[in-house]
Formats: C-alpha cells, sequence, structure tokens
C-alpha cells in the first residue's frame, strides 16, 4: 500500500505538474530531460458556428500539417484537421524501425494529443480527403475504417483550406513494383518490412531448403541510392551482423545486400567526399553497390536490371526488395490539378506565399506540392520602371540599390547568383556592370546585370525540413493575417501598388545527416561543412532527440537505443 | 569521438560480461535490476548424426515448452524445436497489450536467444505441425512463410516428442463468432483488439454518425466471465477513462462496456469474496455485468444473447466483441488422438508421467493435454494383495501403512481425501476405520476405506502455470533419465514388480491473480488466502516482473509501466 501510493502519488504529481525534471541513468550513460507536459487545462467547449471565426481545413499530419498545428494560435480561427492516420511519425527514424533499432510506437505522437495542447478548439476526423471542391470551398471526406456501423463520408466547409497531404512513392510505371517491393513512406511500411526481414531468415534456415534457396532469401535488394535507401541498407547491415547472424549461425555466410542506384553515384544529392565514402564503406562491409543500373521490372522470385553503360539485362533471385526512388502525386491532387487548371504540371505548384496557384484561399504545404518561383527576367521591365522614379529612362546608382532591397527579397534567386558570382552586394554587382564610372544604367544594361539570375532558381528538396519550414511560415502568417492587413510586411509589388502583405516564404537549409551504419554518419552542414564519422553519429543522435515532437517520444526513443545497447535487436515475428 | 568510444566501450563491457548490475532510476520510482547477461560462448558445431545422442523433437514455444527448453540438459540430446511462432509470450500480460498498458514486444522474446543460452545444440524451425505419425516416429511440418522460394515441407523423426502445441478458442459452434469477434489466445490477437478500439472512437466522433450508431461504435462486449475476459474488461475501462475521454471528450458518454458471463458469477474460479468484489466493483465501475446469459449468435452488428432463466431471447449493437470463454483442441492433435485410439476423448490424454495414452515416446503438456489420473478403486485388489505380504487375507496396521506411502504419491487424490475428511495422516484414516481396535483390516473393509476418494480426482485448469511446471518437471525426468533407469525414484508398481522409474508429475498451486482496474488486484494464495485492493495489485506488479523470461522483457515491461504512469497509454492507430 505505501509503495502503491507513494507512486500513485507521484504520476498524479506528473500528470498536473507544468514542468517536471526527468533524470534517468541507464548503464552509466546519463540523460537529463526536461518535460514540457502540461497543466490540464480545461479545454473550451466546441462552438463551431460562431460567426467570428473563420473556418480553416487542414489536410494532413506530416510534418508540414503538424508544424502549422504546432505554431498556429488556434484561438484565432475554427480548425479542422483530416487525415488517414491519426498520428504524426517522426519519418526520418523509418529505416531504423525497420530493424527494431527503434520501435515504431516510439517515433509516432496522437494527433489528438498535439491538439489537445493548443490553446483553441481543434477537431480532429480520422478521414481521407477524397475531393477537394475549391469552387464551393468544400473538402469531400471519407474514412477508411468499413467494419462500424455510420456512414462514413462527409463533407467540410472551409474558408482557408491548408492542403498537406504528402506523397506517394514513384514506380515510375515499371512492371511488378507494386506488388512485390516493399516501400518506406510510413509507419506501417517499415512494420512490414521488419517482418519480412525475419520470414526471409527463418524461411531460409528450414532444413526443406537447398543452399541456392537460402541464397535466395537472404538477397536484400534497395533500390534508390538516396538518403533512405542508403540508411536502411546500412541499417540492415547492422541488424544482419550484430544479432541475426548469432541467432541464425547456419545461414551467416549466404546473406547479401545489394543497393541498387540508377545514377552514378549513391547520395548523389550530398557533397562528393560523403558520397564516396559512403560508396567505400559500403563495398567494405560487403553491402553491393550497383550505380548506374535501372530496374525494369520485377516479380516474385526476380528482380531484372539494365546496366546503363552497356545495355545488358539480367535477373538475379531476391528475398526481399525495398523500393525507395523518389515521390509523385497523390490522385486526390492530381485531380484537384485538373480542376484548377494545373492538369500539364507534374506537382502542384504554389506561388511564393505558398497559396496555390489557380484557386482562392488554399495553401499547400509540404511533399504535395513545389514552389513556382517567379523569374525575375518575366517581371524585369516592370521593375525597371517601378526603380526609375524620375522616369529618366536610366537608373542612377541610389534608385537602383533602392529597388533591389525589395528584389532580393522578392528573387531570392538574385541572393544565390550574387554569391555564385562572388559579388558582396548590389554595389558590387554596379560596379562589376560599369567599372568605376558612376554612370546611370539603362534599361538593356539592367537586364544584362540580372539575365543570368533566373539560372539559380531551385527547387526545394522533398524533406522533412523543409516541410516543417512550410508549416511554420504559414502558421506564422496565419496568425497575423489581420495585422498584416493594416501593415504589409512584403516587398513592393513590383505589377500592382503597394506592398505584398507578407515576406515570402524562403528555406533555410540546417544540413543533412546520412547515417552509414557501425556508429559511423555523414552530415552536410551549412557553409558546405561535411562531417563524417563515429562523432557525427553522436551529432545525429542529438539532433534527432531533439527534434521529437513530444517528451513521450523523446523519452522512448532515447530508451530504445540505450535498449539497442545493452541488449541487441529484438527478432521476434510480432 | 569521446562519447562515441564511451558508450561503444561501455556496450562491449555489458555484452561480455556474465553479470551487471543495472540500476535506472526514473521520476522518483527506483528499479534494481540484476542482468543475466550471457558472455559470448562459442556454440558447438551442428552434429545431428552425432550416434549416441536420442532425438528429441519439441512441437510448440508457449510455457510449457519454453520452460522444458530452460531446464533441459540441452547436452544430452540431439533437440530440435518446431512452432509458427518464433518467440515467447509472456501470455497473462496479453490482455494488458490490448491496451497499450505493456508494450507486445515487451512480452516476447526469440526462442532462438533462449536456446542460444542453453549448453547443448538446440535447433528451431519456425513452422506448424500438421501431423503427427507415432507409428513411425516422425512428425510433419509446413511453413506458413509462403511468398519466398524453397518448399517449407520437411519431416522430422523423433527419438522423444514432446507435444505443447497449445489449444485453440472454443467457440462452443456459435454462428459468426470466427468471424466477429476478437479472441485473446496470442500477441496478434492483443494487438488487432488494440487497433480495434481505436478505430471505434475514430470512427465514432466523425461528423457523419447519429448518436445512435456513435453509441453502436462505443459498445465494447466481452463474453467470458474468467480471469482473461474479466482482466480485458478491467484494462479497457482504465484505457477509456484514464486515457481516451479526454482525446475523445465529444463522446465521452457514450462508451459501454458489457460483460457477458453463461455461469451465475464471474471469475467462478476463485473464491467467492473475489467473485463478488469483482461483480461490485464492475457494476460501480459502469461497467454491465450480464450472469446467466449465453451467446447464441454474432454478426457484424449485433451480438444475440439468451437469459437462461426466463428464456428470453434479444440483441444488441457492438462496436467491438472479444470473446474468451474457454479452450478447445487444434486439429493436428484431434488428427493425432484419432490414430492413437484417442478418437472418443475430448482432451489428449496422459498418464500421471505426461506420457500420451496410446502410443510410444510421446509426451504432452500444457493445454494440448490433460491428465488422466488412475483411480485408486480400479486397482484396489491389486493393491490389497501388494500389500499382503504375509498372505493372509488381512493387512495388519504396519502392512497398511507400509503401502500407504506408495498409495498417496500414485494416486494423490488419497491426499486431497484425507484432507477433505480432515484425517492428519494415514493412523487417523486407520482409526476411523477401526476405532481404537487395532484389528487386521479385510479387503472389504481397505475398498471401504478408501471408495470415496477418486471423488477427489480434479483435472488441472489450462493455466501458464501448470504448462510451466509440467515443463519444468519434464525437463527434470528428461535430464536423469539414465540415472533412474538404474535407481527408479517412482513409487512401487502395484500392477508389475520393481518401482516406476519416476515420481508422478504433481502440481504445485502457487495462488492465482485477477486483475481488477483502478490499480486494484484479487488474489487466491495457497491456503486459501484472499487478498484483495490497491497492495495486491503491487503484489501483482512484482510477481510478473519477476517470473519474466528474460532480463531484457523485464526490463522492457517495468519501463512499459512506468511509463503509463508518467504518459498514459498512447492513442496512435499503430
Amino acid at each position: 500500500m505505501t509503495i502503491g501510493s507513494f507512486f500513485m502519488r507521484v504520476s498524479r504529481i506528473v500528470n498536473n505538474t507544468p514542468n517536471l525534471l526527468l533524470l534517468c541513468t541507464l548503464s552509466g550513460g546519463g540523460v537529463v530531460a526536461y518535460s514540457e507536459l502540461q497543466s490540464g487545462v480545461e479545454r473550451p467547449s466546441i462552438d463551431a458556428n460562431e460567426p467570428s471565426k473563420k473556418k480553416v481545413v487542414v489536410l494532413g499530419t506530416g510534418w508540414a500539417a503538424t508544424s502549422f498545428l504546432k505554431d498556429l494560435d488556434a484561438s484565432l480561427y475554427d480548425i479542422q484537421v483530416v487525415s488517414p492516420r491519426n498520428y504524426f511519425a517522426f519519418t526520418p527514424l523509418l529505416p531504423s524501425v525497420t530493424c527494431g533499432t527503434v520501435e515504431a510506437r516510439s517515433i509516432v505522437e496522437p494527433v489528438r494529443n498535439i491538439i489537445k495542447k493548443r490553446k483553441g478548439e481543434v477537431r480532429f476526423w480520422e478521414a481521407e480527403c477524397v475531393k477537394i471542391d475549391s469552387a464551393n470551398k468544400k473538402v469531400f471526406c471519407r474514412s477508411n475504417i468499413e467494419n462500424l456501423v455510420g456512414s462514413g463520408e462527409f463533407s467540410l466547409n472551409y474558408d482557408f483550406l491548408v492542403v498537406a497531404v504528402g506523397s506517394q512513392v514513384n514506380t515510375f510505371n515499371t512492371p511488378g513494383v507494386k506488388e512485390n517491393c516493399h516501400f518506406l513512406k510510413d509507419v506501417e511500411d517499415a512494420k512490414k518490412i521488419r517482418l519480412s526481414v525475419i520470414d526471409c531468415f527463418e524461411k531460409a534456415v528450414l532444413p526443406s531448403l537447398s543452399e541456392e534457396e537460402q541464397r535466395s532469401n537472404l538477397h536484400f535488394v534497395v533500390v534508390g541510392g538516396g538518403p533512405t535507401g542508403v540508411e536502411f541498407a546500412a541499417e540492415l547491415h547492422d541488424y544482419v551482423q550484430e544479432d541475426l547472424i548469432k541467432l541464425y549461425p547456419a545461414v551467416k555466410d549466404k546473406v547479401k545486400i545489394s543497393l541498387i542506384q540508377s545514377g552514378d553515384h549513391i547520395l548523389n544529392m550530398f557533397d562528393e567526399r560523403i558520397s564516396s565514402f559512403a560508396e567505400t564503406k559500403f563495398t567494405r562491409d560487403g553491402i553491393e553497390v550497383q550505380t548506374g543500373c535501372r530496374v525494369v521490372s520485377v516479380n516474385d522470385k526476380e528482380i531484372t536490371m539494365k546496366v546503363k553503360s552497356t545495355g545488358e539485362v539480367y535477373s538475379v533471385p531476391h528475398g526481399l526488395i525495398v523500393w525507395s526512388t523518389g515521390i509523385s502525386t497523390l490522385p486526390v491532387i492530381r485531380d484537384f490539378m485538373e480542376e484548377i487548371g494545373q492538369a500539364k504540371r507534374h506537382v502542384l505548384a504554389t506561388d511564393e506565399w505558398l497559396r496555390v496557384k489557380g484557386c482562392e484561399n488554399v495553401y499547400a504545404i509540404g511533399d504535395c506540392s513545389t514552389i513556382n518561383q517567379r523569374k525575375i527576367m518575366d517581371d524585369i521591365t516592370t521593375i525597371f520602371e517601378a526603380a526609375d522614379k524620375n522616369k529618366s529612362g536610366t537608373l542612377t546608382i541610389e534608385e537602383f540599390q533602392d529597388v533591389m532591397d525589395d528584389i532580393i527579397v522578392r528573387y531570392p534567386q538574385v541572393e544565390h547568383f550574387l554569391k555564385q558570382k562572388h559579388l558582396r552586394d548590389f554595389t558590387a554587382l554596379w560596379k562589376d556592370l560599369r567599372g568605376n564610372e558612376s554612370k546611370e544604367i539603362d534599361i538593356e544594361a539592367f537586364k544584362l546585370a540580372l539575365s543570368n539570375a533566373d539560372a539559380q532558381v531551385k527547387s526545394l528538396p522533398a524533406t522533412a525540413q523543409v516541410a516543417a519550414q512550410q508549416g511554420t511560415y504559414l502558421a506564422r502568417c496565419f496568425n497575423r493575417m489581420d495585422q498584416c492587413d493594416d501593415n504589409p510586411e512584403g516587398p513592393r509589388r513590383f505589377r500592382g501598388s503597394g506592398r505584398h502583405k507578407f515576406l515570402p516564404f524562403r528555406y533555410k537549409h540546417l544540413g543533412q545527416f546520412a547515417p552509414l551504419g557501425g556508429e559511423q554518419a555523414a552530415a552536410e552542414l551549412p557553409g558546405d561543412w561535411v562531417s563524417i564519422g563515429h562523432s557525427t553519429q553522436w551529432l545525429w543522435y542529438s539532433v534527432y532527440a531533439s527534434k521529437q515532437v513530444s517528451w513521450r517520444t523523446r523519452v522512448l526513443v532515447v530508451s530504445d537505443w540505450t535498449r539497442r545497447f545493452i541488449f541487441g535487436r529484438d527478432s521476434s515475428r510480432v
């Protein structure tokens, strides 16, 4: 009774105290965690029809949607969230989940927990958006739960729609991929891979199998040499070497991991040093890296590839294939694009303020959309006219400097262009143009000066980092909607009058990791810094622990890592 | 680098040190765990054909099989284990898994980890035994992994077969149960229930549902008032009250849990005090206990019941049904029973040494079999003749006492009989028979003395405790097979000469728990002790933590409990 009531009291204190110091010391390593558990604030009652609040509907619970919801002042709007997954998943740890280094449950947080902590009322519906009707400001949704009573179909009206539904795997229409390959997009995928790896080993060791059949079942193929594919290959290699061969010693020499990449190098979005380090490490580890190879087709037994350089086509048997080659647009977004006149595009386009082009009050963030950066050369005449205040037909250096501040905000490619030309600022550009002569420039000289800037327009990668920053950016815009109506903070409108309401979205690249297995990782940090090795793995551990969405998942992820160090990974088929 | 190499060194030390003191302090509660991690002993190479070793095939990886394997001296035999599950599951915690109080992975341990620690070589095959051919001493097995190359069918020869395949759920042929009910027999079942509970809530809160539909989806029905059903109902009630209604406040008044029991009381295998405490507590908690009710049929929307006393038949809508009413024999055992002439029986019968009746060298332990205790009245004449050393036709008190020691070992019902008659020992029985006259007794008096003993024959319950004790008992017999050939330790053979090789199996009841929710539990301890309340729940925590099969699962289970106290249960649909 004493221990019981003591623990219950502790539990009660923990649940009611806003902040709590959690000290957990396990096997010599110490982790000090400062909890943000919230006090049990009573939530206001639902009042969906309050006239003053505009309706915001958010589609999705991934990185973009979740960071939007976390930063949004929920008291300003009537917010509804629709997603077929009732949880947020920390997707960068999915490769770890495939091998049980981290448990699936440790990287997910219920959306309802996240929205419960918001100041206002946020409602969540576990359903899939099947149609966006932007003409009538309506979305149509359908629940995927089928065995219970009640219609799962409903529609929601919105004043503002935030589309953050993400993407699907791109199979490039390769025959057999959908039926025979594993993907690594969500938690369910990772759990399936984990079970399948165990299946491959359990089947291979059965007494009825020939050595050739054993080798086939233990051939693990990873298609795609991007960060996800590489990390999965590395994780799998560690899992096999550190845990599985001890439990399946009879087949320890028959395991093979192949990494297939259509490009010339794996991790080709990273610095060349990282890419070649990864290739060398993988080759040394016995992971077969096949670059310049395209998958032609897949069936349940074999994968057929074509070597790009020689044109040779050959097939190899496989036990498991993980397909991780890129993303494509979801059907609901494809339909939406047709409706709003974007049918010819590959990806849903937004402007620099993340507003979907071709419709009103619809925003798109994360993997489902891409920012269509306006070209400066399309506006160059208008800009010149706006800059030429005295209508002299030429720009003085003052007029030039005056307009360049707004240009650099509106057209970020100009900044990249200056950097690339190693010019410190506009004055340097002016000097570059005119030498030391401080004469005025005409429109032709102005065009010439910026003519190559548009080559620096880059589309953003489909990463968690971009999605999260877009969500945060959009939330801040929503929070200051009224305020910025009166005091616009954006750059001047060249093709209209006044200023833009908000600053356009600007992505800040904070670096990128590529874990390579064996407690080594590579990182590309801002300012062209590259870091490779064991210490980088520890940097990875710290960054990923700190980026967790809640203290619950943080504690779980860290204890999973600790457990793995002590007990290894579990191989139960559960 | 320094932290990295420090941690790796710690990890290496941990993995190579036989014993390790693990101290983990989390939120004030302290757990001291003493690890049994073994040093990396090299395992001998496989040598299946070593002529001197007899082949033992074990079917199953449940309680019985695992405790057999843990206690068996594996160096004496060539051992092969066959089971469709490559892990042992701590089944008493399954109800906790359904609501996420404990994670599924925390209660499982890979069989390969367990057998790796044995001294000798034990081989494991993940396959299902589909046929036992005791005439040819062979078992036929089939792997359930279908999408990989190689035949999954094989057969194994045995010298000794240990059948420990467990049982399946008994639906009593009630229509619709298999299709529409959840069971709670293994880890997969528990995981499915967990997802389904979340589904019920997510569907119920959708804006398209009527209040009646909400109530239907949130009606949780538990069929069976045994320990599993009761514990599940209690866990679910706690989950709903402590976690779910905070996340789904809109439907908090629409949740209903019903517990249906065909008998007059729930927990009727327990002491009456426990049974009535449970009923009162459940009623107070709002769990509807319907006793004396039999389920007639089930469909996807409704469950139909018949009230035994009135004969009234009625249907109620449901969101989820968990069926937990008892066990029945697996098809492979049914076929085997037919082969060995046990076709008319309900359950596979063994003798008191756990040997399957009707065949040679086959043992059966755990839920798949029952001990057919020999009746003393069947042997009474033989016993009398054996006892009557001087062939006088009567027994002296010395002759009587002499034979009674063996009788009590061979026929344990006699001990229960003495206890029931409040007789301290045989002398008391003698006195009871003869008064104080110390005359000899004839066969009729001897028969009369023991005539009611056979009424005390009790079949053992299908619990983890019985299965584990049977496994341990059988392992000890196997370990001393040669030794006891020379020096038999069992009671004298009345129907033959000499002594039995081993003592027959005797079950020691160590008590039984019934967690009732709200941090309360009931326990029936040996000696008719009954304990109910919060302190019993803490006894339950201690016992269940100590009974874990490995230190890994022990640490995981305790940290799951701790996590639940701090963060509550997770409601992500993962």
